[in-house]
């Protein structure tokens, strides 16, 4: 391997080692209370060599999400040859609680934390773009129940019930995230919940019979 | 006023002083990153003055939580007049997304925050006990639809019912807690969503059609 190359590489390890501590730490003491000086200490480096490679905390945040966006997408790849859009978002629910459930860490920090927000990351996701952007992805399939007629005509706003979609799912992994020692809950499995939950939606959203009776 | 009811009202004041500084503390840089000297610094106290309050870190955070746990019961009062159970889960949904919208540092510590277990809490709140316990009301609640036949024969049990709609009405508020900023999201509002949600859930669980087509 030619030096340049190894250098290359190495530069690429101290990232990921440097992306790890900071992960572990913004996701579970909170990205405002880590320091550069803290993620540093977490791997044995000088705080100087975090900033060769990072200008400051808030692009090593937006670089982490990028990247652990980018990873959740991967984990998306069989969406896309599901022809059916009823059946690409349940596995898409399913898709995500898994992504959750196995990379805990990666999920606190992308939908459990608050961080800055900054139009930056569309340096490497292309909002709206279903082949990067997840909620984009959850919206055209949401989009392509509506337009292929499997919804019932009370529900046209593919953001409303992509944003109810989430929800349901988010619930059910950040407490499992949470709360999932809590001995006062008798738990179920988690993929019971979430087929439960899944079925239940779809047949509210698909249902052609009457809306049930409305609340207050 | 008599100097023992003095004392007794000073020390009360301290205590909800002490509990406001560890909420917000706990709720955003996590229980295992706060010490008692933190909490002391940050209401000016000395830390052995917490100590003569609390005996550790645990003890506090155990009293807080179920001091919070019943300021929730008291948001629920109203359910207890609702005589049809269907009407009584949705308005249990929408008086808990009140209480975490108006109170999102009691709900982060509650239901956002890993914190340590332990049975010291039923000290203060009598497990399954609906008029106490606030896990013990929904699944109440949801016995009650089915008991009463509202649900469909394929939902007989409770608790998972329970936790299916716990997490929907959870992750709508804590995606808002944690993420209404984010620009990315065009949100659509909080109470359209949960009403979304819960209508179809309720469609879901008293359909007596066909359950909807199956996936993987």
């Amino acid at each position: 391997m030619q030096s340049s190359e190894r250098r290359k590489r190495a530069k690429q390890e101290l990232r990921e080692k440097i992306f790890d501590a900071a992960r572990t730490l913004f996701a579970h003491e909170g990205y405002s209370a880590v320091t550069m000086r803290r993620i540093a200490e977490k791997i044995e480096y000088s705080a100087t060599a975090i900033y060769t490679h990072f200008k400051d905390k808030e692009a090593l945040m937006h670089e982490l999400c990028a990247s652990d966006f980018l990873t959740l997408m991967s984990h998306f790849k069989k969406i896309f040859t599901i022809a059916d859009p009823v059946e690409r978002l349940r596995q898409l629910g399913a898709l995500y609680a898994d992504f959750a459930i196995k990379h805990p860490n990666h999920y606190r920090l992308m939908f459990m934390t608050p961080r800055p927000f900054d139009s930056t990351v569309q340096a490497w996701i292309e909002k709206g773009n279903p082949q990067q952007d997840s909620y984009a992805l959850l919206k055209a399939a949401v989009q392509a129940c509506i337009e292929e007629g499997h919804f019932n005509q009370a529900h046209r706003d593919a953001d409303l019930l992509a944003q109810a979609l989430w929800s349901a799912v988010h619930g059910l992994v950040s407490l499992h995230i949470t709360l999932h020692n809590d001995p006062w809950i008798e738990w179920r499995p988690l993929k019971k919940t979430l087929r439960t939950l899944l079925d239940a939606l779809v047949c509210g959203f698909t249902s052609k019979t009457a809306r049930p009776k409305q609340g207050n």
